[in-house]
């Protein structure tokens, strides 16, 4: 790599963003990713640190002190939670009815954990039965869930029956809300969460890079008095705390920025959160009417319906990826393929954060069906869009 | 929190940073943070992402096909670099002569390995006697140093001989350049480094959040060849290997404006890297002189001055914190105190990327000799100021 490679300014497409993540990021939350930096142990930081957390604790409805953005995606703040809660013997309880219980899994093994599951169908939610059962058969000392599942577009239900079978069991929960925080209604006090971590980059429309995470006492009691440290220096909760907590000592650079845009796209979190899930419900309720005015069956039952990821079935003859591929060249617009077991099967239809507006849902049902006029689908698109407008 | 906290807009005071980074962030890589997202999978993307590798390995000065940015802060690749490399039983062998080195230890034992040391003085490099004694006593299997020491500003000389000894011992080495990538001469390939990790707030003048790393065959053969996973799933480079290899596979959802970012940093690297470590040799020569020249002290040996961190020796009976203190009320210019060991002993003045211009060198000067003049030190700030002038 002799010469300097010769690379022109960076002028990505213009798109729209109805995936599962990134939505599209807010204007301010973009203006607010440019501003000039300053330190990570500058007292003004300091102050912007306090009033993230004071924000984050109001969006996952908590009083937990320890409550902090992890410096990365929001896979880090899964293993963060994961990597710290799970001691070396520990039995971890995951879902496998979609695909973030096995990255869970994989988690937890690497933490010296031993993983054990419940069953349900990808495309069901957990039964609290079925995790009672497994609470009885392997008296797991943690349970892992995943509130909003997005391989699957399922909403898990009964959230405080699960915590309630955990802890009258002795067991720590842990919730995956990747999908819900910021969009749909989750309260990790009142239910019982002990840890509960999110990505940005969902329902909180900011770009990836620093990623919400809360833990309550009982879970903190059990990281700080681990008997081997936990087997991340980087995502070692206990020196986070350092810098986090009271003594604000060094432990790694804060991603500046990311915090700086974290707080503008919670400080629009903060006009109103239940204002917020009721948006999220009702514009992905218009798009939800529009795809199945058009003839279009969702994936997710409707019971377990979760606004802010769609799973939408394939129909019949139709390639999924070439709808996929017309969207994105004719549209400037991004859907996403079903993952894992459900590759092939859907389309997932993103209606998080900024992405949740009437705009968004308009011009995906219009191109969308276009798309599958293209392919031949027999499927009824004014239909959609009446369907659509009666609910805007 | 049940009321949402009242947060006001983000107006950050406007800093010149000298510490240890971040350094100033140069206008077009703040602009480049305000692009709105394409997804993390978006064809688009996967160019951007191709770009900044070849950017990276321009900046490396390397071939490795596995060069890529690690979602996180410089920490995180280095936990990837030691996560990966040193698997269960393996011995590495980590220097004693900075704060980093024992960030090395900790990582390197929380991934499952025994840690030996090779000694030097902080404020020293390592001597090639002594890494060569310590192979012949503890036959590592993985040899870490630090090529620029934070810490102390020690630039470590002669790399290519410590390469030497290790491969003559069939270790990998893996190098530190988290203070040098991008401000001062560093050939991975030229000089036989396996590893290498940076960080992007430092030299490449780029907000934190997405962090260099670059591995040859022979570290790629070992991380490959692995007997048991890697500790961390977020940081397992054989699954980063396959969102950022041929495959293009979902892993987890990328920093997409760190992305950006880092990739309109490398691109004002691009530019020429030689004419780049010239002018950081240039400026930061021009501090050096100014600092040496009120008659202040510099803690590294001349001989391997760090232009890129520059250690200042605390005059007798000036209080180092309240310089420091001084020069962020009234000049908002961020300098550091020592860290580890050095503690209360030194300043830490950096000269990194878009900081390291003659604007800052001249501010940095004038205002630190009026803060030391604030606390009565007998320091000559007009020679000082002199003796920068002559190398402008």
């Amino acid at each position: 790599m002799d010469a300097a490679p010769t690379v022109g300014e960076l002028t990505p497409p213009d798109r729209t963003l109805m995936g599962p993540g990134p939505s599209d990021v807010h204007p301010r939350v973009l203006k607010a990713m440019s501003t000039p930096l300053v330190g990570h142990l500058d007292p003004s930081f300091i102050e912007i640190m306090d009033e993230v957390q004071n924000l984050l604790r109001y969006t996952f409805r908590t009083d937990n002190k320890w409550t902090i953005p992890v410096s990365g995606t929001g896979s880090a703040a899964m293993e963060a939670a994961i990597g710290n809660v799970v001691e070396p013997g520990d039995t971890m309880l995951v879902p496998t009815n979609g695909y973030f219980g096995d990255r869970m899994a994989s988690m937890a093994e690497r933490a010296g954990g031993e993983v054990v599951t419940v069953d349900a169908p990808w495309g069901q939610p957990l039964d609290p039965a079925a995790v009672e059962a497994a609470f009885d058969e392997h008296s797991p000392d943690v349970f892992g869930f995943v509130h909003a599942e997005t391989s699957t577009g399922v909403l898990q239900p009964s959230v405080p029956e699960l915590t309630d079978i955990a802890h009258a069991n002795d067991a720590l929960v842990i919730a995956d809300s990747v999908t819900s925080l910021g969009g749909v209604e989750l309260r990790v006090d009142e239910w019982g969460i002990d840890v509960a971590y999110s990505g940005p980059q969902k329902c909180l429309s900011c770009p990836p890079g620093a990623s919400p995470l809360t833990l309550n006492d009982d879970a903190m009691d059990k990281v700080l008095s681990r008997e081997s440290e936990a087997r991340s220096w980087y995502l070692d909760i206990s020196l986070l705390e350092g810098y986090w907590g009271d003594e604000r000592a060094y432990h790694h650079t804060a991603p500046i920025t990311n915090v700086y845009a974290l707080r503008e796209a919670l400080r629009l979190v903060a006009k109103g959160i239940e204002e917020r899930w009721d948006r999220h419900l009702r514009v992905a309720g218009a798009l939800k009417a529009g795809v199945e005015g058009m003839g279009l069956e969702m994936n997710a039952p409707d019971d377990f319906w979760l606004p802010s990821l769609n799973t939408v079935r394939v129909p019949d003859g139709v390639d999924d990826g070439a709808v996929i591929q017309y969207l994105l060249d004719e549209y400037d617009l991004e859907i996403a393929s079903g993952l894992g077991a459900l590759e092939g099967d859907i389309w997932r239809i993103g209606c998080m954060g900024h992405s949740a507006r009437r705009q968004n849902v308009s011009y995906l049902l219009a191109a969308l069906g276009n798309a599958l006029g293209e392919q031949g689908a027999a499927i009824d698109v004014d239909a959609g869009l009446a369907a659509m407008s009666e609910r805007f």
